[in-house]
């Protein structure tokens, strides 16, 4: 059956392993059609997975399979989830990799680290379900201890992508995993406390202040990371030298330096602060 | 409609920015074959990315959509464009990118840094259409000024593979931009001297000296790079040791080390000279 | 017609040599559906393609065309080869790349470097054929003394995928390239001497000796690699803190750090002794 499955992964690009689920996704559904979304997130990196996904998974058909294989705790007894979204389908450990998908649909921006109830935790209009995967019928009939993105994961994204129901993949699930994401803190004099969530391949910073917060400025806000400090908001890369603030592709407030690196001449690392006033 | 779409960008592979634009292809034409040339071209550097596309773009079926996003200016007034050349489709920043593609159709082997007319500067036998993207039809509704790979490249390049009319992406152009290919210099005495004008994977260095040269001399040639002399040219790279060289498989004078890499061995870069003698 | 055809090479991602046998794939069997393995192997090294085919293609349907290009001696007199085997088709140089892929199938499990016969190596329930390729009729009109990945093994895998019978590429071959694979060392006191095979991208180290001799232990184990002593055999990467020993997922030994990266902590390289006693 003609189906997206997109995967992302901490794989790498110098081994076989990518291409070990791939040649068992094609085994269960010839038809598949798959796409990369990123296998160089670093090692164990959930929450850079998590990221890379929020910003990608919006944009393909409703009916696309996502699968992520992040798993730091594999072959332990952590959950696999296999989730129905309005804007696709997901299979995944249960681990936040899913925190920036979900998040624009929860009832209470609230980012504990902790699972949310799936009922009860998103907004009523966003329809989810989420299945834990405990039926072994889709698997690999051996399954190793230290490959389930070979083994489990693949196999159930396959099935999931030739039509199988959710419901036959285990138990419907109560909770969704997320991740601790960084909210601004606001203070009483109107200006805001961010933080850098996602360093991109340029070198670019995005930070976790929304477009919205830079919108409701009246005026033009001074943006503070790493001892330096950028006037105003420009509207593209070329609009000015040095260091810039724009509101990025993402929906986020990013840094940028144009025609080089921010995160190299800021020395900037994840989780660093970025203040917002005027 | 099933239709073959490559993607060349500068994107790399630490992101879900060449993801995105797949799934914004794949949501406009579920049946798109999608094709990465490349995604690792060093940040903004249009020449790479026009020298690469030149050496690949040609082997693709003639009803491929070339999709290139190197794009130093996004979200400046420079301009977008659909070409139609015999041999494939193209949708990228008017910037040069198509400098290799075009280069063998050129009336005047004249390397100018500036536009080249569509209707007199290319041979009469080789039918060119440009359309400068201006109709925002086809356009994600909300274009960011940053990532317009995913907001107009993605969306363009997938209603031209549904066969959409190259006029109603915009406004016919009448010229098409060029880099400032490098051209090797002829002196009287026979000798050339031409430049690098690429670095493969291998540490392999293509020339701007062609295949055509090397068989116009009588004489075995003597090249010389860095400051070493290569007597000589080889068939194939076990034909020699040390530094060897013979006719690249991209129709160039290449100058390689048989098990090493001839760029780390003379510390070359891209515009380095290379003089061809007898 | 649609048909599998994966890619393995040391061709890299920074240029277009890849994309340029996709296109030639493409121009001869459009419904090709083409899976990349790995690309990023280093330059020449046939050994490491070999493991990486080796734990990859067997996940593939048994008609998928397995195209293989690490060829140092691309252009000298090397044969070059399409393998039947029951669980797939493989083109390539004859230079050992099919060395894990048909390790179990060998009647004498000895490595040696040299051909083996294909009529009386291998299991006699093993149905392999071998073709050497010297028909010209499917190659690229021009063939490049240096790409041949591009010009000859490129269109036959496509004509292959086409549903071209073996013999119609060349002659039947009587012997295939082994590598000369290391196989542990067994001592009178029952311990093993063996190798590290390969060196993953998380620097998992994957040694030479199987699961079948560990399974084979009545008492747990002891393993001395690089100076270091574990003992026992983990489960999962969670069981174990430190260095640990475990059944890796392509049925090898392996030792990894959780969270952490074993080739750095113990500066091993492939090749290197690892020793296992009770």
């Amino acid at each position: 059956m003609r189906s997206i499955i997109t995967l992302t992964s901490d794989f790498g690009l110098h081994d076989g392993y990518v291409a070990a689920m791939k040649g068992v996704i094609l085994s269960i559904n010839p038809e598949a059609v798959l796409i990369d979304i990123c296998h160089t997130i670093e090692p164990q990196n959930i929450h850079q997975a998590a990221f890379i996904l929020g910003t990608t998974a919006r944009y393909f058909p409703s009916d696309t399979v996502h699968l992520i294989v992040v798993d730091p705790d594999v072959g332990t007894e952590r959950p696999a989830i296999v989730v129905k979204a309005p804007f696709g389908y997901f299979v995944t450990p249960d681990n936040g990799s899913l925190s920036y998908v979900l998040q624009p649909y929860l009832v209470e921006p609230v980012f504990v680290n902790k699972p949310v109830p799936v009922s009860e935790g998103f907004k009523s209009d966003f329809a989810l379900e989420v299945v834990k995967i405990t039926s072994t019928k889709f698997w690999k009939t051996s399954v190793s201890s230290t490959f389930h993105g070979r083994d489990i994961f693949a196999p159930v994204a396959a099935a999931l992508s030739m039509g199988e129901r959710l419901e036959n993949f285990g138990e419907w699930a109560n909770t969704v995993e997320m991740l601790p994401l960084a909210r601004p803190e606001k203070h009483s004099d109107g200006s805001l406390t961010g933080n850098i969530i996602h360093i991109d391949g340029f070198g670019n910073l995005i930070t976790s202040i929304s477009a919205d917060e830079i919108r409701l400025s009246r005026k033009p806000p001074v943006i503070r990371v790493g001892g330096e400090v950028i006037k105003g908001i420009s509207r593209t890369y070329a609009d000015g030298s040095g260091l810039l603030a724009y509101t990025g592709s993402s929906g986020y407030l990013e840094i940028a330096v144009r025609g080089g690196s921010a995160s190299s001449m800021l020395n900037a690392r994840v989780g660093d602060r970025v203040e917002l006033s005027t």
